[in-house]
Formats: structure tokens, C-alpha cells, sequence
């Protein structure tokens, strides 16, 4: 395995894309004020982020609009609420699961939209379906990526034959995400090793989307960059579902391109994230959700552990044990 | 560089050292209870810890006994009244820092003290004292340590230099210290590897002791002994000073000897730390503490920030950036 580029260079391909309201949003069931949104927008333009994700393009068949705000369905019309024609040098991505989208209806042609990506997430067992999907989101104009959820419980040989069938889609790039928490940096090497190869004997790039049960969440993306995974997932203080997302001040104070940029970020956690976390919405790391990552188990039993303002760890910590 | 053992193995030669009341310590003062210090002292041997430190051989000349607990002493006595004669597998330590310890009249033979082992604190451009220090130490009957701090502000020639006159030195283990918790895993390698060199070729073990300024204090002890460094620093809950330590319950839920056992280590976060926290006591990771981490500057600022309850991270930032 060979690293690539040096701390103190800078490799052009990197990218930073910000999943605050689509991965926040699994916080407050997708509740953020325009205010807040409008303000992102201009701190992930004006610190240098790449792609900002606005939310899913989930069906409005399978979710009432009303138990969801508004990002959870990313209508044309509201994003272009608060991006306009989006007259900046950073694109917009919004993401869409297999098999809870109506990507037939609900993509509409790219040079009818102000989206320029769409992320489609998946699990092993939908790549089929997902590769539909990307190849229906590629002919319509759209940069695609396909995020393979929860690879910490696929076996690797069903791993290695979806690797192989997404590597003869259309997708742009291949995601490494760890569902769960629950990979060590050593893992992550192999794994970003694994995917590197494969995507790119295609012509194709790799992310990496981590989330923070282990406190590794920005320690994994850092060395999956250094290994050579160029799109980077990141979130405003690492706001997103159970322990959070690789924190995106860590992230932009760690890499060395001049165009990236810390200081719009501190005032948006000021001004923004302060006043949320005062509000009552939690994320970030404790002992329940790195006892779920831990033991390879989603974070829901600590979610809810949370949500029940638990803290019996101790009792908490044999339930996630009698799961196995 | 070599990796050294698999994730699935364990390496007989690790030892987990708790610090929780020394680095600790230095968040409250080092005013402990006793209650939570016998509490702490069960847990770890229950646990499995290997070390427990329980603070620091100050002098008393130089520093008033009324203004600190009496972990920043640690006089034999006090220990003995927690331990007794030390009747568990686990080892005792404590912490001396070169200048201010007055080690000829405070270190007593080993023959007559509860103490295993000394560590001993210093800077690079204190390493002759610090060597004299390990040898009467040593001669004492002791184990030692050579803990060389904030070596991320050090000339990697003058470090060279220092682990050669270490190396020649009665010290049992060299420990590498990121002070300010700037160091990246990609650093931590480097630096692993230059003292695993030097150490192996002594007959010596490598230790390390991370600071959690940017999230990556459990990542870059985990890449550390990965790669050989055996002797793993952590506390409760990261307790410590600034952005605090190496999580415990991080660490021994990553390691895979069968000897170390969470369970004991969730009851006291749930019957100790929770409390200790409401009662006020901070540390952790936070914007302040990353910034200095960033810069590779002493938490000192940031600490005062904390100590302030303030939240203008920006300006915090631009002040940070003029230290420069």
C-alpha cells in the first residue's frame, strides 16, 4: 500500500463535501430553518467545500411531508430557494436510497436543476437496483456516486463482487462508508486499498463517509485520504445520526490546499451550531454509540438509549453484548 | 515500517497505563476524594490495567500543599492508604517532572515503598537532568520511564540526539508524548518508528501518551502500537488536562488480550465520572483545544478561553494564529 502525496502537500483531486443537512437532518427529522441553510450555503461557499449536500430526494409515496421538513424531499424549488441559480464555484449534491426514491419522477433532467451530484446509497445486497439507478442519474446529465452503507457486516467476497459490477457502472465515484462507527484505521487502509484498486482500473474516484462512535471518525478520513480516497465527507461540528460524521473544522484545519478556509466555518458554529445544540438537538460521541460501533451494530439501540436519556452503560452495554 | 501484530491477535508485550489521577489531576487541582480514588484503584485492576498512576512527586519546597490535592505529592503514605500493600497484579506509578521533584529526598528505596515504577517528565533540552534522574531511580530499584514532552516543538536533530544519550540511560521504556495534540497518525509512524529503532536496539520498550486535541488521541495510540510502541497511556472518559487523553474504555475495548475487560470501566463512568462532571469539572474535546492543536501550540490559551466560558471561536482564532 502506497501513500499518496505528503502531510505538507496538497493532492488537487480532494473534495470536500459537506452532509451537514442530509446527515444532521437524521438529527432533527430534516428541520432546519432557511436561515440556518442560507447561511451554510454561503460558509461551505466561502471556506472553499466542494459539494454541499442538501438532503435526500426521498419518495413522497413512502414518507409523509408531513413528519419530515424539507430537505428529506429536496424539491427543485427549494433548494433553488436558497441557492438561486447557484452562482458559485461549489456544487450541490443531494442523495437518494435505493428503493425509497422515485428517481424516475423525482430527477428531472439536469439541465432543468441546479443539483450537480447525486449520491446514491445502497447496501450489498441492492447494488443491482442501485446500478440502475446511477446509470438512470448519469444519462440524465448528473455526476453520480454510489455509497455502499454498512460494509463493516458484507462479507468480503460479496463485497468484491459488487466492487466489480459498480466499477462497469456509470458512477463517478465509489464510496467507503462505515455505517456503524466501528472500523479501525487499519481496516480502513485495506479497505480504501481494496477500493482504490478497483475503481481506478475504471477511470473512477473514491470517498470515504465515517461516522464518530470510535472517535475515529476524522482519524479514518484522514488516512483514507493519505492512502489516496480523494471525495471526503464532513460535517459542521460533526452533526449527523447517533455519534456524528467527521467534524468539518478538523477536517478543513487538516488539509493543506490554500483553498480551503477554517475561519467562515468558526463563525457558523458560533452562530449557528451553538444556538442548535443549546436548542436541545443532540449528536456526537458517547459510550452508547461507541459501544454499538464497538460490536459492528447499528446505533439504533443507542439512539434510542440516548433518546431515553439512559446512562446505564453498564446494563446498556449487556444488551449490545446479547444481540451478538 | 512494519506492522507488528494483527488486529485479531494480541501482543503479550502491551501494557495499558491508567493516568486518570495524574493528568487528571491537573483539570481539579489533583482534589480527588478518596473514595474515587479506591474506587479507581479497583476498577483498574478489575479491568485489567497494567499500570495505575496515581499523580505526581512534586517537591514541596516549590509547590504549596495547600494549594493542591495530595496526588500532586503522592507521598507514600497516601498511596498506602488506597492500596494497602498492593495485593492485585497491577503496578503503581507516578509521574516525576525533571526540576521539580525533589527525587534524593522524595524517592525512597524501592524496598520500602508500594511504587513500581518512576516516570520521569522532561523536555528535550532537559535530558541531562532528566538521565540523571533515571539512573538514581533505577539504582533505586525502580522501573522507569523517560516521558520527553511536547517533541512536536523539538529539532528532529536535537531528538536524535536526546534518544541517543536515552538509549545509554537505566531507562526500561521511552515514551513518545504529543503534548499538544498536534501530532497525525502519519506523524505518530514516523516518530513510533525513530524511537522503536532506538529503543529495540537498548533493549527498551516504546510507550505513548496522546492528547485528544483533535479527536485523534485513541487513533494515533492505537496506529502507535500497531506499529511496535507497547506501553499505552489513557485515562477515564479521556480525563485531562485541556482536550484531555486517550479514552480507557476506547482503548480496552480495542484491545484483544482476554486479561482486559470493559465492564468494570462502564460502572465507574457511570458511578464516578457522570458525577464528577455535573459537579463542574471540564475537559474534552472542544473548537478552542483543535485550534492549538492545529497551530502545534501549549493548550495554555485555550484553557483560559475555557476557564472564561467564552465561545468566539473566531477570535480565539485570529489571536491563536498571531502567536505564530
Amino acid at each position: 500500500m502506497q501513500q499518496k502525496g505528503e502531510l505538507i502537500s496538497f493532492r488537487p483531486d480532494i473534495k470536500v463535501v459537506d452532509c451537514t443537512i442530509r446527515d444532521g437532518g437524521l438529527v432533527n427529522n430534516f428541520y432546519f430553518d432557511d436561515e440556518f441553510v442560507k447561511d451554510l450555503y454561503k460558509t461551505n461557499a466561502a471556506a472553499g467545500v466542494d459539494y454541499m449536500e442538501f438532503g435526500y430526494k426521498a419518495s413522497k409515496d413512502l414518507f409523509d411531508v408531513n413528519e419530515f421538513g424539507k430537505w428529506k424531499f429536496c424539491d427543485e424549488q427549494d433548494i433553488r430557494d436558497i441557492v438561486g441559480d447557484n452562482d458559485t464555484d461549489m456544487k450541490i449534491s443531494v442523495m437518494a436510497d435505493v428503493g425509497r426514491t422515485d428517481y424516475k419522477k423525482d430527477i428531472i433532467p439536469k439541465k432543468d436543476s441546479v443539483i450537480d451530484m447525486i449520491r446514491i446509497a445502497t447496501y450489498v445486497n441492492t447494488i443491482p437496483a442501485a446500478v440502475e439507478m446511477i446509470n438512470y442519474c448519469a444519462d440524465m446529465g448528473y455526476e453520480t456516486t454510489i455509497n455502499i452503507m454498512a460494509v463493516s457486516t458484507a462479507q468480503e467476497s460479496e463485497l468484491d463482487l459488487a466492487l466489480d459490477l459498480l466499477s462497469k457502472s456509470k458512477a463517478d465515484v465509489i464510496y467507503l462508508v462505515d455505517s456503524y462507527g466501528s472500523l479501525y484505521p487499519e481496516q480502513i487502509r485495506r479497505y480504501a486499498d481494496k477500493y482504490i484498486k478497483v475503481a481506478e482500473a475504471a477511470g473512477k474516484k473514491v470517498g470515504i463517509h465515517a461516522h464518530n462512535n470510535q472517535q475515529l471518525a476524522f482519524a479514518n478520513t484522514i488516512e483514507a485520504c493519505a492512502f489516496g480516497v480523494s471525495y471526503l465527507d464532513a460535517t459542521m461540528s460533526g452533526m449527523g445520526r447517533g455519534a456524528g460524521n467527521c467534524y468539518m473544522e478538523l477536517l478543513l484545519g487538516f488539509l493543506r490546499n490554500p483553498k480551503y478556509s477554517l475561519n467562515p466555518v468558526l463563525k457558523f458554529i458560533e452562530n449557528r451550531i451553538l444556538p442548535l445544540k443549546k436548542s436541545g438537538v443532540v449528536w456526537g460521541c458517547d459510550v452508547q454509540y461507541m459501544l454499538t460501533g464497538q460490536q459492528n451494530q447499528h446505533p439504533r439501540t443507542a439512539i434510542a438509549f440516548t433518546a431515553d436519556k439512559r446512562e446505564d452503560y453498564f446494563t446498556f452495554y449487556q444488551s449490545v453484548l446479547d444481540r451478538e
